[in-house]
């Protein structure tokens, strides 16, 4: 056998990649085949003989070439034989994607997953069963039809599937995209530690979010990701915090949860940001990777709305954060800028009237300047029916022109004054395609400055409040290294 | 003056309106222009000759009709003036749009509208200052351009004018139409308890939602909620909870916030449910307005995935529900249902081979009569490439034929079950017209049946929660009632 990272290589860039139980009606075999990796791709199934013009074979034993990587798609029952073919072949990697294992509880299906766990010792590494397996912007390797093709600089290591499938659907929607994505399921071989180990070190990956519901190997698992969070942020949430969410754990991967105060406990001494939700994970990640990090839970919430704005001042407090009074300074300045009628120069800043005035720009930028403020959100919910009310039918230059003013004055904040600055937007079905052109063509000159946009303010504030605890984390590190040396 | 349902009836209801500084380039006067009240509607610039083919008047005294209802957009220190002739008119009602006064925290306008106070006592009846004023489907007053035109159960009560501008914007987004709305403001004549007193016994309404910074006539408020939640569910928001949010609130609306705990107190002993988020009460509404109520905490989740089910699990635990175990006969019904692999007979129900074969209509019903079970949720994210993935290209009658028996079975469980269920499904900006027309048909399949839809399994389970809380407080005015008698 091979060194571990030299194992973990055939993992995320194999050179020949082959499918036992290939199927036309198969969305997997489908994304290899329209993959980069489709050159060196070889499909196995003996009631075929060609699916997309690929000569189907009876076995992956009939195959001449070497073969790095083997998809394997069988029934749960034909994954031993299988197997020893895989083995018998001199093939590096396993994936079982097929379930059907541990996680149905039955002890005929313990069994087997024992027994491919003993097949495979020191033959050939698995990933799962029971699980998506591989995607690798670099290689080309992917499970997933319609997955982006741009290399990002995310990593995602997850116990679950669903998660894997959901972060590269939603890639363009929420503007991040992956080094690599790994979906490990039951982990009988390889687990979540194996694949930190590598992407601790993997150049392409800047950030690591992980899904874990348990695991074997606690105390390396502790030593790795405190050995990566020197290195990177790593984002995590355990499934199965709640009993209830425990006994669901038991039934998908058959992992042991463990006490929820543990995990938390660790994730905090080795660093690790541990968020509640699926989109928390997703949405901090997003922010995390192109915004400086908030220095302290200030925040000035920037909004057209007066009312909603002491709803968003309450949430923003309830989630962790605090939204201070602004230095006298900077209310003399924003007295300067904004019209006294239905405005107070206070945080929140319910600064309607400088949305259309052309002073919401310098308004941001005094803001973001106060010392007491460590971060910005911008409530940006700029409906074209709202834009209609204040600017009649000829909106459309002004409004371009607008967004693109406000977009240069995040820009500024984000690089000049380094305090992050998110945007919140809500989304709608039913917008026609006149509004829907309009939000996105906002949207996509606020990307240009590569600013998060969020749905709702209480997901905005959630990322910053994370952000800042990222940054404690850090200090805390920091110190207590400095301590030991 | 008139007994006070008979001035509510000239602020919901008027037969003639006056707009005092009405102008093209203003929503307002444009959204009443469209209205159905146009044909008595009144215009007053003296600026002006014409908008949009009104003739318009330099003062509402060169009006000859009698006019019921002002609706008063001119500067701050106009308004007296405005209002001197809106009295000698014999105007009703004036609603008094224009902002800065005591919000603006300045001692020259808190004299200012001291002095509007005193010159309306007795003569004429306020809405505002400070506020968007009145939107009532049955006449067709309204203060927003495409506002919804159908009637339906939900009044909404708030002391913020967006608030109100946002409610009619999403109608259609949350599938929600309203009987009134009224924006408030800095109340000094009218306040939340004469509207509610009003909507308490209004025949059009079956829902109230109330926003509220602060009001001067707390246990008037409290006697008139007391009675209004005996006839009809109110949903509530408090603004200004936090310390800092309560600075917000000086600044908005000039109201005294008061401390947070008394008012949650109130709320809980008039039977009012009290929330955190805008979204949480237009969801709570969506779902209170045409869903079963839960009679206890007892939930069950319905997803394809197996991983995030975990986590679905521990967040619906956090905000409140249980996710308990079926019973074994609901577990042997099931077994029958769903084939072994990659499922597990489990609450969270992981069925996802059982979305494509037919059987997910009869694991709803299951599921939905487990004695255990108060309340179901369907995470029901079908997006194309997952179905193309199952289904290949022709997928689209398939599509249609199974959103449709879901549909059937959901309705099955909400009127025949009598169980609520509601579903969880996101929505992009991102989203090709194929997905998105697909998106909508799915949608208005399941709203047919009077399902609510939420983007989020997190809004759904605080729906759920909400509604359980709505029952709680049902029962206990009920045993205390029962008590006294």
């Amino acid at each position: 056998m091979f060194g571990k990272s030299e194992e973990l290589e055939y993992v995320f860039n194999p050179d020949s990649v082959a499918i036992v139980g290939a199927s036309e009606k198969d969305g997997h075999t489908r994304a290899l085949v329209n993959s980069r990796i489709k050159d060196s791709l070889f499909l196995i199934n003996p009631e075929k003989k060609e699916i997309y013009g690929y000569k189907c074979y009876d076995s992956i034993l009939d195959i001449e070439e070497e073969i790095d990587y083997a998809l394997i798609r069988v029934p749960a029952l034909e994954v031993p034989k299988v197997l020893e073919e895989c083995i018998e072949k001199g093939i590096k990697v396993a994936h079982i994607y097929s379930s059907g294992f541990s996680e149905t509880g039955r002890n005929d299906r313990i069994e087997l997953e024992e027994k491919i766990k003993e097949l495979a010792k020191g033959e050939i590494r698995l990933i799962g069963p029971n699980c998506m397996g591989v995607f690798s912007a670099e290689s080309g390797l992917t499970f997933k039809e319609y997955s982006p093709e741009e290399e990002g600089p995310i990593a995602i290591v997850t116990q679950s599937g669903t998660f894997a499938n959901y972060s590269l659907m939603d890639s363009e929607e929420r503007d991040i995209r992956f080094s690599k994505v790994v979906s490990y399921g039951n982990a009988i071989d390889l687990d979540c530690t194996d694949f930190l180990e590598y992407l601790k070190d993997d150049s392409d990956t800047e950030l690591i979010i992980l899904y874990i519901e348990g695991t074997q190997e606690g105390e390396r698992l502790r030593r790795i990701l405190e050995e990566t969070t020197r290195k990177k942020p790593v984002l995590a949430m355990k499934g199965g915090l709640s009993k209830h969410g425990r006994r669901a754990v038991s039934s998908h991967t058959g992992a042991m949860a463990g006490k929820s105060k543990i995990w938390s406990s660790i994730f905090q001494q080795v660093g690790v940001v541990q968020v509640k939700t699926y989109e928390e994970l997703m949405d901090t990640a997003q922010a995390l990777i192109r915004s400086p990090i908030p220095e302290g839970k200030g925040t000035s919430i920037v909004t057209p709305s007066g009312g909603l704005s002491v709803n968003m001042t309450d949430l923003a407090v309830d989630i962790g954060l605090e939204v201070p009074e602004f230095g006298e300074e900077t209310k003399d300045k924003l007295r300067e800028l904004i019209p006294l009628a239905g405005t107070s120069i206070k945080n929140p800043l319910d600064a309607w009237p400088s949305y259309f005035s052309g002073n919401m720009p310098d308004a941001l930028e005094v803001v973001a300047s106060d010392e007491s403020i460590d971060s910005l959100i911008l409530d940006f919910r700029l409906s074209i029916p709202y834009i209609k009310g204040q600017f009649g039918e000829d909106y459309k230059e002004f409004f371009e022109e607008f967004v693109r003013e406000v977009a240069d004055a995040c820009g500024y904040v984000k690089e000049d004054i380094r305090k992050p600055l998110v945007v919140s937007s809500p989304v709608s079905l039913y917008w026609d395609d006149e509004e829907r052109e309009q939000q996105k063509k906002a949207r996509a000159i606020l990307r240009e400055e590569d600013i998060p946009i969020y749905p709702s303010i209480e997901r905005a504030a959630k990322v910053l409040y994370n952000m800042y605890r990222y940054y404690k984390l850090s200090q805390e590190r920091e110190h207590s290294s400095t301590q030991q040396t």
